[in-house]
Formats: C-alpha cells, sequence, structure tokens
C-alpha cells in the first residue's frame, strides 16, 4: 500500500493533509513526527546528537510553516538495546535538552520504553495569533521558497558513497542532511511583515509537497525552476529529479499577495485559477519530472 | 540504566511524573503513550483489532486518571514489512476508528512511516473542568481502587504457558491482557459525585504505582491487602507479588476525603501524614513485596 492509502483507510477523506498542524482553538498548534532507525537515519552516520537535533527541528518545523512558535513537547523514547545504554542516552538527551532550550520549549511529558529498533515521537504544542494553514492560497499569489533545495539529497548520496561533489557542497550537503535546521524564527519576522495565505514545510520534496499545496488551495501552481536557487549547481550532482525530490530539506514553502523581497527568499512562481495543479519550467519549456520523489510503502 | 535514570536525565528533577497527563491552561489534558512489537504486544497473540483497541485504551486511561474527556488524537504509525500488508492495516485500522468514534474522539494528525519493528504512538488531547494530577492527595483521605487487580499478570502467564488457571480467570484474564478497557465513563460518574484529591491508573502495578502517588502527593499511603477484590484467588497463580506488579490494568487508584461506597469501587486504604511511603498489610501483618514490577531497562 501507499503511504497516501493508508492515510486514506484511516482519515476515509482527501488523504492529502491540509496543514503541519492541527489548529485547537484557533490558538494552538499541535504536530507529531515520529523519526526511526534505518528509516530516517542510520546509527552509524548519525550520532546521537545528530539525532536529537534532527528530531527537535523537523517537528519545529511544521510549527515555524504553521505561522506559531512551540511551547511543550512530549516525547515517546523507544530505546533499542544499543541505544538505551549510558553513554548514547547521556548524550542524546543532553543535547535534545539544549535544542528545546534554544527554542523555550518545555520538555511535559512522554513515555520511555524498549523498541528493537530505536523509534522516537516528538510532539509539540504551539501558540499562534495567526494559524497558517496550506489551503489559503489564492490565484494571483506569488509563489515563495526559503533557502535552496536539494542538499538533503546530495547529502544522503554522499553518505551512501554513490557520488562526491565540490568540497562546499560535499559538506553542506552532509550538514543539511543529518543536522537540518528549521526555518522558525526567520519564518516569524516573515509572518510578521506579510500577508502569507498558505504555508507547508519541505519533508517529501519539492515535486510532491507543491502538489500538496496546489491542491490544498485548489489553486494550479506555474514553477519556474530556473528561479530556483542553486539548481543547475545541484542537479549536476542528482539531476533536477533528484533535486525536486529531496525531502527533510525545512525549508518553506509559502503563498503570499504581497510582493517579497528578502534575502534569503526567492520567489519561484505564482498561483492561478485552477484546481490542484503543478506545472514547472526550466528555460522556458514544461518539464514533466521523472521521479514522484520519495514514498515509504511502494 | 533504569527507566527511573533515563527519565531523570531529561528531566532534571525528580523523575517520577506528577500526573498522566499534561494540563494546559487549566483546561486541556495532553498524553502521550506507544505501544511496541514484542515489547507491548506481540503480533501472533494479538489481532490487529487487540492491537487498535489497546492503543485506544491505554491512552485514554491517562486521561481518565487526569478527570477530562478525551477529544483529538495524532496517530504515529511505524508500520513494518508484516503490519504495512493491506489486510492488516485495514483491520487495525477499522478497529482504531471505531474505538476513537465510541469515545467521541476526532483523528487530528500523526505521521505514517517504515519501522524494522511495528511502533505505534497514540497522542490524545483532553476537555476537563476540574484536572486531577497525582499531587494533591491528603492526610486523612481515602485510598480506592476502581476493579481488582492481577488479571492482566495472569493472562500474561497463560499466553505463555507458564499457568493454567480456573476457566474463568483464564478467559477474564486473556481478555484483561489483550482488550484491556479504560475506565474513563466510569470515573466521569466519579468525579462528576465526588471530590477527587489525586488519580492515576495503574500501568506499573500497584507496588509502583501507589509509591509514585503516595510520593507526589507527600502522603504515606497506608494499603489494606486484605480489602484488595479477589487478591487470594489471583494470588494463588501469580502471588501477592504478582498481583501488585501487575502492568497495564487500566484501573484507577485515586485519593478522596469522601467515604465512597460505589459498586466497582473499593476503599483499600488511606493516607496518613508522611512523606512518599507505602506500607502494605495483609492479615493485620505488615508484608514487604519482593518484586518491584515490571522495569524496562533494568
Amino acid at each position: 500500500m501507499t503511504e497516501e492509502d493508508i492515510i486514506q483507510l484511516f482519515f476515509n477523506k482527501n488523504a492529502e493533509p491540509k496543514s503541519d498542524c492541527y489548529v485547537l482553538d484557533n490558538k494552538y498548534l499541535v504536530t507529531t513526527d515520529s523519526i526511526s532507525e534505518n528509516t530516517h537515519f542510520k546509527t552509524n552516520w548519525s550520532s546521537p546528537k545528530d539525532i536529537a537535533k534532527k528530531l527537535v527541528e523537523v517537528n519545529v518545523s511544521d510549527i515555524a510553516a504553521g505561522g506559531g512558535i512551540p511551547t511543550n513537547a512530549f516525547l515517546n523514547l523507544g530505546l533499542s538495546k544499543k541505544t538505551s545504554k549510558k553513554t548514547w542516552i547521556k548524550e542524546f538527551s543532553f543535547e535534545l535538552k539544549k535544542n528545546l532550550k534554544f527554542y523555550s520549549i518545555e520538555l511535559s511529558g512522554g513515555d520511555t520504553y524498549y523498541s528493537e529498533n530505536t523509534n522516537l515521537t516528538l510532539t509539540l504544542i504551539g501558540k499562534t495569533n495567526h494559524p497558517v494553514n496550506r489551503t489559503g492560497g489564492k490565484a494571483g499569489d506569488y509563489l515563495y521558497i526559503t533557502g535552496d533545495l536539494g542538499l538533503s539529497e546530495i547529502g544522503f548520496q554522499v553518505l551512501s558513497k554513490k557520488i562526491r561533489p565540490d568540497f562546499v557542497t560535499y559538506k553542506n550537503s552532509i550538514e543539511k542532511h543529518l543536522r537540518p535546521v528549521s526555518k522558525l524564527f526567520f519564518m516569524q519576522d516573515i509572518f510578521h511583515k506579510y500577508s502569507i495565505n498558505a504555508s507547508m514545510d519541505i519533508t517529501d520534496g519539492l515535486f510532491q509537497d507543491s502538489l500538496k499545496l496546489a491542491k490544498a488551495s485548489s489553486v494550479h501552481l506555474k514553477i519556474n525552476l530556473d528561479q530556483l536557487p542553486n539548481l543547475e549547481r545541484y542537479a549536476k550532482y542528482i539531476g533536477v529529479e533528484g533535486v525536486l525530490s529531496s525531502g527533510e530539506e525545512l525549508e518553506i514553502l509559502f503563498l503570499s499577495s504581497d510582493r517579497i523581497v528578502e534575502s534569503g527568499i526567492t520567489e519561484i512562481g505564482n498561483a492561478e485559477k485552477g484546481n490542484g495543479k503543478v506545472t514547472f519550467t526550466q528555460n522556458g519549456k514544461k518539464i514533466i519530472p521523472k521521479s514522484k520523489g520519495f514514498f515509504h510503502f511502494t
């Protein structure tokens, strides 16, 4: 079964989630993400510190996309024989607390149990005065992305010893793959200054994620890949498909009726009247990516 | 490391949690519990339906103890090769939805991912007008328990083919071990009628859990085991220690200044001035249980 089929079974409706967070009482955000050994990290690639940081950042990123700030965390620690050892758990807990403290998040609950492979779930509650989900985009909006895309996939291929890019890309890609950083504070500024209609973070790659945004907002997104920062540089190693399917980037994709010119943000397209479609152009020509990105259960 | 040591690392203070739920804004309850293949269930003992039911009930039980009713659920599905198969996931999702519907809980988010062994995390949000935790017990309070204790451990030993009790105990114990049921609606009535000062559910056994309650409320709990329903009947198979360390019972242990006489509730002791101590008596004599119950990491 595909992941979409499974989600459909539980939700009995359009399987595309409408938001990175659940909005409670129009003022709280709730999000939860798990990372599992050998699916989301390998203990021979990632240190306990890397894993703790990634667990916090992937969850904070959802709160960042939802237009809030995180306040409370709940930690479900499924530890294996290896990761329940004192040295591992000490390093992990030290870094987890450090990262929660950085974001002023209180650890408020959770549980600890034995699991044959390490399974870590973090649930975050956040506050917001202006929750943003994926559904508010309108025809006429401009489409923006923070940072660039592709490094996470390059990092994965570097660690898998499949490719060996130039030194700067090599270093940056490993950093981005093992220790991605959410755009929380950056987006707080942007939400404060501009009117953001719809927003999400890039976790499954631009190809899949832009389609989710287009469907949720019922618009036709036109994306001009010539505008995507560093596309050619990264495509040299993993192809355009590789860049468009690079997941866990924690960059924010958003629609705004404002024309935004800010360092760290790039306008990569716009929303037109339509119904859940995305068109990519490169060098003035329409392109259809070959890969659909990463699906867990296909 | 013991589970307590691990919790201490993360919380940097008294490791005993003060509540089954986190209380947000004095009106929301948040709780989360994971169940992991071969730690909390075995797929050759439990059907997908049993597992779905258990996942819901163990979490609802925390909301029951906290004095609330659950409203929203978040599901992190870590599915293995076996459990991501269509038949398994269909049965599981059908039963999960049925159980959430029974409690009027909305499935509001979560994620789906591949895990080498099945790891299921449910997070519940609930509402309450009178949150109850473990800290409010006072000297002079009466100590109560719902139902009886021991069947879950007997069920485990029956399924492990270690013991073979009388037919009724045999049947009831398997039912209680595989398909425990929370005391949510029952406790809602009790919270409505009486003044409950402190409350928790039995997940690690009366021995460990009563100590947590005594510590959190800073009282000396005196427990008269002669009052514990069915103690002798169940101790015949697993000893008094077995009964006192039987976990995942989902019965509620609580302190009230009211004298309560209700079917399904038994007064088993009282709280005196003191500081986090529990004394058990049986046949008028003090007893010290040999077993400390189940610790995951020792």
